[in-house]
């Protein structure tokens, strides 16, 4: 997707109050459809998710304080932010002392509205810029939720593209927040933009994409699909892809998975500024996979870290606070990453005895006319040597310090010859 | 114990004149018998012990150097260091260049006296000032010293607390050193302290503290307790504790026994200087514990480390050179150590599929008024994802980096749920 | 042998045009033979070796360009490096433009002849200084080559040295480079100084000394001694052995070999500045023994490393490059790595229990008089400790800090006793 298409779609579902539950989520995933052919599954209220359970789905159609003169002075309909997600309806006149314990701001961004929710005790809220509560003058309030929270569904999409094998690569991006935009439509449009590319490539793996709810929708995801946990081999959680901060990634919990070494060959290659965090049981969905029972490869990639930026979970993560170029950035590095997966292979030198003579095979004239002839040359004997079954092509470019695409190049005219077959 | 009854301990202890046999080494036992109810052995001279004998037992009532004028010029009563420990007996007349070769002093430090000993080679000889030697003039000097070495026993102290559990933490400490305080009148106090604190409390290790004189006392308690050694699961042992130095901690040959990594989170969370020195095959009765045919998890734990401060094996290290307060802190951090020996576990997820929803349990309730909420709630996520039968929880809090007793905490609130329950 | 005697066979293996076969190398190793006793082997042409086949034999006999007048103006009789190396025949004339193409020079160092070969792909040239070839003018040049490209033999030698054990220690240099010093008359003097002074000693291992033409020569041996490569334990290539340059250590492919901890051990010791470089797999002959189907632990030896110095395959690497002192160098920190293999053992301590007891087997006495008294008391139970049959005296020295030599010297006095046998 060009930058355009990316803001376009971002613009698109930036209105849109999500939830862990409701129409919000189910809007967003049909605007997706537009796109990628998402599939999207309905699961029950009440249905058992591991330790969980399903939650009642919340929808709200208005909500608001009006002062005694019948001014709104707290509007859902000026920004979705205002209402604590998962508010319980509520009708009523309160005075200001009485209103006030339901009344969220934030005095360190006292001109932001914060993200507060309440999905698990049950709660009734708004929030604003706390400048705008010191201006309310003492007064009867009147005080509408017009929400409902039933029996229902929990939504998610979901996008299976089948590969040449089995094994699988799971993106998962969450769905829940309302009106913001680094956190997270930057991880919903980059999916998106993502699993568009990728639909028109030959695949060696099957990709998975999931856009689900925080916590509960990953949780109800695995639920469901524990027989077939065993295919993912490798997989990230994406979010805040739109910032101008460098790339960050958190490791799995085990470390040094596949994708941990991927990913960060990839990141050094960039020869920009980048971050790797060891794995904590705290972030996003990335703790669900990476949970004890589970311990699926799974890491983290975000620009900013959740909570590192002003912006983070208020109002002022707007469409003007990530840029077209960023999330553009972002996208091709999860490119990059992808083909990295595809490429990367372990092969057998088939002449393992001695160097072989690589001049009888011409692979010093289909080299010449390369300005990368001296480093093509040196990737050639680095597969050569160490292509004995126990070194993937990633490890040999960590050990060569060569890039990874001069190591798969060497190792694709290698496998051209007798010299070099795929061993796994 | 206070400062004031370790300080009056080691009063007491002063005046004595140990040996590694001798009356000395049974009167310091039963002054210890008087706040512990420690069980003294006598091994008799002779005895085998692995590659050593347990040698005669030497005593000593009197010894002298007079000049002409029958004026004593060295005299053991004025302070027992002036004997070369172990003295043989000997009564003769000699002129001052026959007596030089017997007299030791220490020209680096001139106003001190030195410690000096021959438990294995037959001989006999003095210590003084250097100062005071270049005063002896030519002279025939009487030299008396009543001492026995005969046939007799080596004496040692032993206290067993029994546990819940058989596994056993041994606590080895030397009592063969004359009136000098930091070495080891200090070990002795805080370990006779320590065995006291722990009298008291319900333990879960069974606790061995062992009063040996230095290297042929642990030597032969190793000897005569083979059969019992595979209890011993972890180990210290324990001198120079009353100095003004930041702790020591000297590992096990191992490196990596739970002990080692104990000691250092505990060490690394008092937040002030600290030394952590690998395993080398000298220093006090650690080696014995961690020769290569023993291989116990024996540390060493000291503020100083011998042979590192002036006064070491010196008169001055003497009663003003420990303070109180810095035996009070040693024995704190041995509670401190202890306190972790008996409340590391290792966990186990019972939910371990995903993350349990800690809401429902009222784990965030029971820690809402807790100053420490964030720290402790992060701690639970730790203590669940890590809880897989592999990490104790020290290991966890090392993983965390948050407070040992923050992770105990965390873990002991899940224990009381259906979340976790104890390992081993 | 003495730095004289080292020169003076530089100095009569100068003049001579090797190459990779030919007289060249068979006068090299007839030289030899008046110092060591070398077996020259001969391989036909045409014989496979692994995935190469030996080629043809090169030999010359003159080469020149001489200019309409006569004269010569590039006569391989004044610097063999004038000639490409394994140039074909030719007897032709031609214009400088049509010469040109065949012309080989450096304009980095345009004074100096470089040094080029075409080995493997049929072509003849001459290589000159930039600054003369700027200096031909307009003109018919005769060009001759008498050179011969014939099916014969591919020549090299072979010391083997039995010793009292199978195990064998392997050392490589390269004899295929012409008339230059450092790279590699250094290389084939120094092995043939370090082969004489092992000839006169008792040796556990067997040493066998391999001068082999560069690649094709060493590819050529391992195809023909597959069957007893296994009884190589450690091995060195050795080259770049005269220069100013301090040593430099190329690890095996392992990377952790006994001859890495060896050489690393080594070099530590001598104080001065060295470099330990990983695997890469270019370089000289180690690549063969390194590839993944020999895997053999031999590692590579060098002062400058090839490529790093100004004269580097230049006229400039000739007599007055090299130094006697650095050859002598060189040879005496080769003799102490033959030392140390030959001395460094895994020994079992046969009183493992606790510390023996030095004093009565006199080990106290036997180093009274030794000025280097409290490290060999510190080595001897350093030794003791650590000698369980896991450790070899390297690791002991390793992990002690101590010199080899002094940890060696503990061993063996303790193996005079009953408290130390060699375990393997």
């Amino acid at each position: 997707m060009s930058d355009e298409m990316m803001m376009r779609l971002m613009g698109d579902l930036f209105p849109i109050c999500r939830s862990i539950t409701g129409e919000g989520v189910r809007k967003t995933l049909r605007i997706l459809q537009a796109h990628i052919p998402l599939i999207i599954h309905e699961v029950p209220s009440g249905t058992s998710v591991f330790d969980w359970t399903v939650p009642n789905e919340w929808n709200i159609r208005d909500a608001f304080v009006s002062n005694s003169k019948g001014e709104r002075v707290i509007d859902f309909h000026k920004h979705n932010l205002h209402i604590l997600n998962y508010s319980t309806p509520v009708h009523t006149r309160l005075n200001l002392a009485e209103l006030k314990p339901h009344l969220y701001t934030s005095t360190e961004h006292p001109d932001w509205i914060p993200y507060r929710t309440s999905y698990y005790s049950p709660n009734w809220g708004f929030c604003l810029a706390h400048n705008d509560l010191l201006k309310l003058p003492e007064d009867t309030y009147e005080v509408v939720i017009d929400s409902t929270l039933e029996p229902g569904f929990l939504t998610y999409g979901e996008l299976s593209l089948p590969g040449e094998t089995e094994d699988e690569v799971i993106i998962s991006t969450h769905v829940c927040h309302p009106s913001m935009c680094n956190d997270n439509l930057s991880g919903i449009v980059v999916a998106t933009a993502l699993a568009r590319m990728l639909l028109d490539k030959p695949r060696r793996h099957s990709y998975r994409f999931i856009f689900v709810p925080g916590t509960i929708g990953s949780i109800t995801w695995l639920a469901r699909n524990q027989d077939s946990l065993y295919k993912i081999r490798h997989g990230l959680v994406i979010s805040n892809l739109g910032d101008a901060a460098g790339f960050t990634y958190k490791r799995t919990r085990a470390g040094n998975a596949v994708i941990d070494r991927l990913v960060e060959q990839a990141l050094a290659e960039t020869g920009t500024e980048y971050r790797v965090l060891d794995f904590v049981p705290y972030g996003y969905d990335e703790r669900q996979f990476n949970s004890p029972g589970i311990q699926l490869p799974v890491g983290a990639f975000w620009r900013s870290q959740h909570g590192t930026y002003n912006q983070y979970h208020t109002s002022a993560d707007d469409l003007t606070f990530v840029q077209p170029h960023q999330l553009q950035e972002s996208l091709q590095m999860l490119a990059t990453i992808t083909d990295i997966l595809e490429t990367n292979r372990t092969y057998l030198n088939l002449k393992p005895m001695g160097e072989p003579q690589l001049g009888k095979r011409g692979l010093y004239q289909s080299i010449a006319g390369d300005s990368n002839h001296a480093t093509l040359q040196s990737a050639l004997l680095w597969v050569l040597n160490f292509s004995d079954g126990t070194h993937d092509l990633l490890a040999i470019a960590s050990k060569s310090k060569l890039p990874f695409r001069t190591i798969a190049q060497a190792a694709q005219l290698l496998a051209k010859t007798d010299l070099l077959k795929i061993h796994s």
